[in-house]
């Protein structure tokens, strides 16, 4: 077996190769890229950024006091970190703000309910018995008016997996229930948790109301809640009050904040890494995302401190409101991807989105995948000694990087273990306690390795610019 | 070995004991404790009842409106189960409110803190730089005046163990650490939850203010937040705001709720068992103590399923407000221990207090613990498939149980694993989905076997009256 892999790794590196022409990493590259991945094993850089943002910023949802404060933050961290640019671009989105929020059952069994509402929802209290769906089908199925003066309840719960796939149910319970529900009558609506924890920590998250809808009251209960909730339901009719004080309230301005370490030979060429400076406001927002950018703030710093810069520039980027509908990463294609040359920059890009746990499998794709396998398949290999898989074929750009990937930039997926990235998402649990030092530097040591080869490859990973027709909302 | 032990047991069983007279179980009650045993293990009454409480009523703080709900809940319960005798007693006490509290970090690093006001703290709202202290000797040993302004933060994190021993810390660090900051100076207390978990679910818990001091709004921050604040607090001067809704209201009535099954020879005699029916008002008080209940109402129901009655009374308790002070425990003292005869009617108490945790460890107590030695290893013999140990010299009476024990009366210890206890005691997290069937049914099974041989025992357990000095307070 050992002598099959081994040939089967001297044939990837065969400078001949087949047909198209190859992305290639050089030898010295690959050299530096070992040192590099042992030295950021061993340091504290990712852990000490995602502690400072946490710590000292707290909760920062988009458009808040604290979101801007975070943008300074960021601004200073990199300049810190020895970056060599650092700017900021602007990103404007509408401000939805929580101020207050409250549940409780009525009647022979009242009790309080622990829920936190929807992003996107409105204020309102509304009161009414419960009909109670196992999950978002079975509440289109529903007939029309059948929830007229009531409160739909959607009891799906979500299972936990290393790749979180469960969350496809989850989140599309969060954005398209209330919708659905409002369509059948309802007068409010309440999901479980889209979550896999057991705390009395509801998780939030944005939803949307189809146009032409009158949107109502949405919340999410947390999962011991629904379970409580569902009890009741089952023992005869409930009636619960759901009270909101939350909403939109104007348009806001925040900033995706950039720093560059630049390139040696070809500068205005980018590999682009990040994650997302927003959270959302119950959290600290450590695993969503201050660990995003911990590890490629630290990667982008590590990859500065070297004798010598790479060939290309390492972008990363602080991502402004992600999580009310990536509109930074929107932002950011569209004042980077608006044509061939544009895109023709973009080397490759990852954004680090899903936690803090360790990375366990790499990809790379793009329209033109074939012309970059050698050099994904060389950039594994580095990244294997970190229990890193190959997986061709597999994954997918992350949030942010979505919208340009979209335009055909390439981009790389570093895979996260997310086994327990839902007990925390959109939760007051969110905090720093619940990342593991250790996992976060692996992570750090895989972005550098990515991010440092990338920019040393000889060849692209295949961007090529496309026209995109804007998603109809 | 085996041999050994077979030979001590034999001596153990030898009717004529040396020169104390031997409290002693029949054979025929023995071969009975073996079948209810096995019967509780199978059966789900212990679990149903816990889950009926948990969910009817919910959150039932001492004297509130959910507390009178819980007592008809627990006499029409009672009376459901079967018993021959179900009545109530009523116990007066101090009302305790929370309406609403808050917290957030000042200036710089302006952020909210999850909190919790102690049980007895006053409302109000204060603000001002916090002091950190690692523990309550470090809170005792500063200068007097030294707190003058500012808020004091004891900072100390309890550690799990089977045992829970470290609640001595944490609940010394709650009841006097108020006091000795206002002593100081101070004009507001928190600190780090008495828990050992890692949420956003900060732990409750009575306090109580020495006499002749101005009390001061005292609370806790979860785990996370004593976190977030050490490290703030490390970083530079850092002042917090701290705004309660709460405090005392009157006097309040509720009522120990009492269920009987009638003893067949003596049953003017009785074996008390018992948990407590009342709550903290932040989780559905599922481990504290709905789980109590749960498990001695089953014992009861299962003894008095039998073809025949026991030869003493089996009477359990659902004692009230046992969290603000054991006014439960100390009413039913007072109501049933006022003299000697009063205290020869009781063989023995004993209360579930400590979770839903498999029980590891049993013992008797009382002023005349040699009386009783031959019955109690027998017992613990008959507990010991269950995977208990006996322990002879360990324990002590449950919180309800020590105000009549401390007038004289016999104790049992079935003692609980509490590894877990202090994730949940008195926090929102305290909820139904914490408990392990399986183990809670161990826990019947343990109640069952002990009561049923306690009430068949030839013998008492060394219950004497002594009159007790009220405790200063």
């Amino acid at each position: 077996m050992r002598r099959l892999v081994l040939a089967a790794a001297v044939l990837l590196a065969l400078p001949c190769a087949p047909a198209i022409a190859q992305t290639r990493i050089p030898e010295a590259a690959l050299r530096q890229a070992a040192q590099l991945r042992e030295q950021a094993l061993a340091d504290d850089t990712g852990w000490k950024v995602t502690e400072s943002l946490t710590t000292e910023i707290g909760p920062r949802i988009a458009g808040s006091e604290a979101d801007a404060r975070a943008v300074a933050w960021a601004k200073a961290k990199f300049e810190q970190l020895g970056f060599d640019k650092v700017w900021t671009e602007p990103v404007t989105f509408p401000k939805w703000e929580r101020r207050a929020e409250k549940a409780e059952v009525l009647g022979a069994h009242a009790q309080p309910l622990t829920i936190t509402a929807l992003g996107g929802s409105p204020g309102g209290t509304v009161q009414g018995e419960v009909v109670r769906f196992a999950d978002l089908a079975a509440l289109q199925a529903a007939p029309d008016g059948s929830l007229a003066g009531k409160i739909a309840f959607v009891d799906y719960q979500m299972t936990a997996s290393r790749d979180g796939k469960d969350y496809g149910n989850g989140g599309a319970i969060r954005s398209r229930g209330p919708s659905a529900a409002i369509r059948k009558g309802a007068i409010g609506y309440v999901m479980r948790s889209a979550g896999t924890d057991s705390h009395r920590v509801p998780h939030t998250g944005i939803t949307r109301f189809d146009e032409g809808l009158a949107p109502v009251p949405a919340a999410a209960l947390s999962v011991p809640d629904a379970n409580q909730l569902a009890r009741l339901v089952e023992r005869g009719p409930t009636r619960i009050r759901i009270a909101l004080d939350c909403g939109w309230d104007g348009q806001a301005t925040s900033y995706n904040v950039i720093g560059e370490i630049t390139g040696r030979e070809k500068p205005k060429e980018v590999v682009v890494i990040g994650g997302h400076l927003d959270s959302w406001d119950l959290g600290t927002g450590a695993v969503d995302d201050a660990a995003g950018v911990g590890i490629t703030m630290a990667a982008g710093h590590l990859i500065g401190q070297l004798g010598q810069a790479p060939k290309r520039t390492i972008r990363v980027v602080a991502f402004a409101n992600e999580e009310q509908g990536l509109y930074g990463g929107k932002a950011y294609a569209e004042a980077h991807g608006k044509d061939a040359a544009d895109m023709k920059r973009h080397q490759i890009g990852a954004e680090s989105d899903f936690g803090a746990g360790r990375i366990y499998a790499f990809n790379t794709g793009s329209a033109n995948p074939a012309a970059s396998r050698e050099a994904t398949a060389q950039i594994a290999q580095a990244l294997a000694p970190l229990g890193i898989e190959y997986q061709p074929g597999k994954g997918g750009p992350g949030p942010d990087i979505s919208p340009i990937a979209a335009k055909g930039a390439a981009w790389a997926w570093l895979a996260q273990d997310g086994s327990d990235y839902f007990h925390l998402h959109h939760t007051a649990d969110d905090t720093l306690d619940k990342i593991d030092p250790k996992a976060l530097a692996q992570n750090v040591a895989a972005y550098t390795v990515f991010a440092y080869l990338a920019a040393e490859a000889e060849g692209d990973f295949g961007s090529e610019f496309k026209a995109v027709t804007p998603p109809q909302e």
